[in-house]
């Protein structure tokens, strides 16, 4: 179970010389993560984690949806079916997890789960059937120490800086209140994610709006009163330390409306009469507005869009969202975004930071884009491509169009706590390994690459994020 | 033109020595074919092949495709225009492709053949016009020999498990013989393949539903019949052996329809009336069904859609269907599987492999497909990316996601009866380098990297097609 | 500064070893252009170039393109504003780009402009802010001397052909003064480029029919004269020794209308009144036309389409076209294409050359294309994909269906006369790479690989672009 201290370099002795180097001079950056779904509530509440089951597989819907792949029952893994309580034991989730460790061989759950139970835990056991029940009590055993709650691991893990996703109407107290600790000194900041205000189509929509309208203290009822109730809490927001939003549409269609038709499909909605048509449209005019909003407030805009979310119907019926079936589409970013950007392309206050679960789009939009438009930045591999192989064939196809100074540094995107450090690692690694083939091959001076691999690490997010 | 005993290993010394080794477990597992095109006629009648252009040339597209490609005419090539005997003499045919031999090079073809040579005949010569009669001659002289008849190289392959493709309406005549002949211990499965009755709108539906309700003894004028006739059949073929079906559509899209408005389309066909968009609809709907059949009765479902068939109209013209301008298509199977993986996806019975021809499905689509639904799995890489390359980049692009253990294990999908084992030898040899990747960037540990190795070459696949 | 003589090799030692053989073969090949944006009349004029500004960055998009991502505004980069002469000082604009050197780490423009600046002007140093001033002197110190005039570099670079893009109107009269120089023993060769001419819908056909009319001494008021224009003119051209046409639609669709519809179309865009659905259905049957000419005159027919011109209108109103935000389009050749190709796909006078900014066909789309038809040849990887990284994965994903006699050999696509040698060179050491990876995994021998690299450098472009 010890990590390899070579781990993930490239195995050419020469290139894998230089990795080692080049990872060496980035290893020992602090951890800025401008991305993430940990909740803030877990280091203002600072209570221990429960168990191995809790922390590492039921919250994680990376783990869920290959065990699922593999015939294991969501409710079984701790996922409480609606209307009922959760029935499961975390000793048998976590058996059902190590018996099928051999299932994650050589996926980047395997890669994180691993560095996690060595680097965290310190443990010598592999996780299987075998030891499955050696390894739950020694985990459960330290969780119980002081050093593996919230803050210890914060402060243990390096972690200068971490962003958490926030609903507009968030109040954002736990954000206040950690800030306001005297005894936490980590920097938690909140995110703008408006998803839930952009698509009046989906179902629950004008009841989402009376709440943002009370958090605001304006009223919703109208189209230019949701875009005055998004800007006032974008400035609350900002105000609270947020310097990005965070948006996820079914697609990145940017297109305005004028301003009496926006009105008149916001009505229709709340009068329950509007087509899927309209909500489009509604939803694709939002899109625009928020991009309009970021080149006047600056707020750094991150768009992920095209993933279908909840493929399976009698999945998310039973078991709610985020149980292993949001599928990537087909991702598309050029077409879509040019009337926006040629707007606010070249705004110097906009940013946006472009993710795809597409790796099509790498070579063929996403660094194109962000090899003309300063506004845009080229976002690091996302979810179903936030792994060594995928992250080698980014570098691969957008260095070419976008260099490296139009990245956006590494994204954890995730809400395993505990694998946060293991990510960025992954990141360094893999990082080091693309340069140092580049020094290899003579097309960079091994200098460079450590200046590089240094400002990947964390200067180029700070820049990117606005979080110096 | 002998075979280098490391061919196609990583050239990293260190990373080549452990594919060495994971290669070495796996190199000498039985052939377990689940999906190909040789005849069980071949086996049954045992003859020898006639020539070589008979063996590797006249009926392989692959070859056909590049030979013309280069200028060669397809009649010239064995290919009998329409209406005409086949005036070809095989010693041309043969001489046309040595001469050619330096077309292939880097190609699977080229890798393929030379291993045919060299390790099913044992030549020493190098296809060239220079060699061309002696090779010929050579050629000839081995297949009268008793040992390269269809039985002995059978044998001496080490196939376990060889599975033809079928038509519904087939007796299965030689498969019985085959199983009753106590001279033949191999096992020789036919395969149930429908597409011929999908699509009422290509001509000849009328007769060939006449056809398979005399096989199924069912009447199938109504769309009732020719359901109850596919269901009759699958029976037939599964009290025969057959443990899967395979089903190549245009496009992957199953929606059902409702009964009346099935039967109304398959009478408008029968009545020759029917419109393209209904045909469309009616064998979307037959996809469809064709997967409720497999959820109950278990048949494993390979599904390969998106090729566009007879690209040159001209060619199919004069020389009919296989002629080398099969060209692949855009992918899609989330989108347009949806609602077919709502209905059956999480059905314990139902297995359904994906094929594709369109490399960019295999990460954005068909590895996050099957690393969710227990159902589906991976398919290997097929047909025009059944080459040592692009299986280095589906194992890259799947592994991610799918793991191992939800891919399909290797598919030779061939007609070519002699490159069956170099076909298996390749995948194994690519494989023990991807895991040898895997080993030398400490993501694996060699022991765990041979068993995948071992079981990726035999047992997986019986237990993904439901062989043991 | 110096450049590694290994550089673009593999790391791996041994194939390394043969990529050096393999590239020593290849090397001093003279450099065959069949398509590039130099102009002929600065071979005629011979005149010094200017400054290394205008050598290296004001004419050249690339470079342009991410400087602008970095907040450098067009003007000061020497583009001037419409109605505006160029403001900027050259040396201001040198020292902008060497301030941004960094920028450039690992990009195309880093491997060329390095490349030149060591191997044609053989300077020490290398550009940053320090260096600026020191390095712009030593340039146009260099510039001024007899040995740094075009003519001089032509035959320094080792130029065997150099093929231009030129205007169906154009008298070619440069091309002619060129070829009557007895002072000048270069071939210098017009590629005859219609696009102006092709849609009727882009502002200012009227005008440009007219202008063509009047070259060709055909009224081309009629569809009949606009294509018998056309005719005249590449016969004009080919006279002069064009053996190749360019073609850059929107789109690759061929689709023929009737002759009564195209002249109806015709006639009433010279009316001002078609409809955009009639524009495009226009320009598709012109690219229909376009292949049929070929099919008769045996001009050699590059298309490359499906490229987004002018992304972002601001810029394009202010500072014109080629300002580094034409970006890449989804593409498609195998459905757009298949009408024509069953026209002419089989024809031995016609031969098409596919050119892609969309990597996905390489292995979809263009190999299995040219991999069937004799006419068609896969185009090396162009503008965005011209780059060390995109050149692998081009061999990898089209030797598979096309291997190496039916790829076009590289064209270096360029505007910048210096870049030309690193180019070419940047191919062949990617081709040596590519063909020493397959000699080590022993798919072919290193005679037969040498062989082929040779092949690549010169004779194969000689062949397939008829310049023999």
């Amino acid at each position: 179970m010890a990590l390899h201290p070579d781990r993930l370099f490239p195995a050419d002795p020469a290139t894998r010389g230089v990795a080692r180097t080049l990872y060496a001079a980035a290893a020992s950056a602090p951890i800025v993560s401008p991305h993430g779904h940990v909740d803030a509530g877990l280091l203002l509440r600072d209570e221990p984690f429960t168990d191995p089951a809790d922390l590492l597989v039921v919250p994680d819907h990376y783990v869920l949806r290959l065990l699922h792949a593999h015939g294991a029952d969501l409710g079984a893994l701790g996922r409480a079916p609606r209307g009922d309580s959760p029935g499961a034991d975390p000793r048998e989730i976590w058996r059902t997890f190590c018996a099928h460790w051999g299932a994650f061989a050589g996926t980047p759950v395997r890669y994180w789960t691993t560095a996690i139970l060595a680097d965290v835990f310190g443990t010598d056991l592999t996780p299987s059937s075998a030891t499955a029940d050696a390894l739950y009590d020694e985990l459960v055993a330290a969780l119980a120490r002081p050093e593996f709650r919230p803050r210890a691991l914060f402060e243990r893990f390096g972690i200068e800086v971490l962003a958490t996703t926030d609903d507009p109407a968030d109040d954002l107290a736990d954000h206040a209140a950690l800030r306001d600790d005297p005894e936490f000194a980590g920097r938690v900041l909140p995110t703008f994610r408006p998803d839930a205000y952009l698509d009046p189509g989906v179902p629950g929509w004008p009841a989402r709006l009376d709440r943002l309208g009370a958090a605001a203290g304006i009223d919703t009822g109208t189209h230019a009163g949701l875009v005055a109730a998004l800007e006032n809490r974008r400035a609350y927001f900002a105000e609270r330390g947020a310097t990005a939003t965070d948006t996820g549409p079914v697609d990145a269609w940017a297109l305005p409306l004028r301003a009496p038709e926006a009105e008149r499909i916001h009505a229709a909605f709340l009068a329950s009469s509007g087509t899927p048509e309209e909500a489009t449209a509604y939803r694709r005019h939002m899109l625009f507005e928020l991009m309009r909003m970021a080149s006047e407030d600056g707020l750094v805009m991150q768009l992920h869009p095209s993933v279908i979310r909840n493929h399976h119907g009698p999945t998310l019926e039973r078991y709610g969202p985020d149980t292993g079936h949001d599928l990537p589409d087909v991702g598309a970013f050029t077409r879509p975004l040019r009337t926006a950007l040629e707007a606010f392309g070249t705004n110097q206050r906009f940013r946006l930071v472009l993710f795809t679960v597409d790796e099509t789009t790498f070579s063929r939009e996403i660094a194109p884009l962000a090899g003309f438009y300063p506004s845009v930045y080229a976002g690091a591999p996302w979810w179903f491509l936030d792994t060594p192989s995928a992250i080698a064939r980014y570098r691969g196809a957008v260095t070419d169009s976008a260099g490296f100074g139009k990245t956006s540094g590494f994204i954890d995107d995730t809400r395993a706590f505990c694998s946060i450090p293991a990510r960025h690692d992954m990141a360094r690694r893999m990082d080091a390994g693309f340069l140092a083939s580049l020094v290899v091959t003579h097309q960079l001076s091994e200098e460079e690459a450590a200046a590089i691999a240094v400002d990947l690490a964390a200067p180029l997010p700070r820049r990117v994020f606005r979080l110096e």
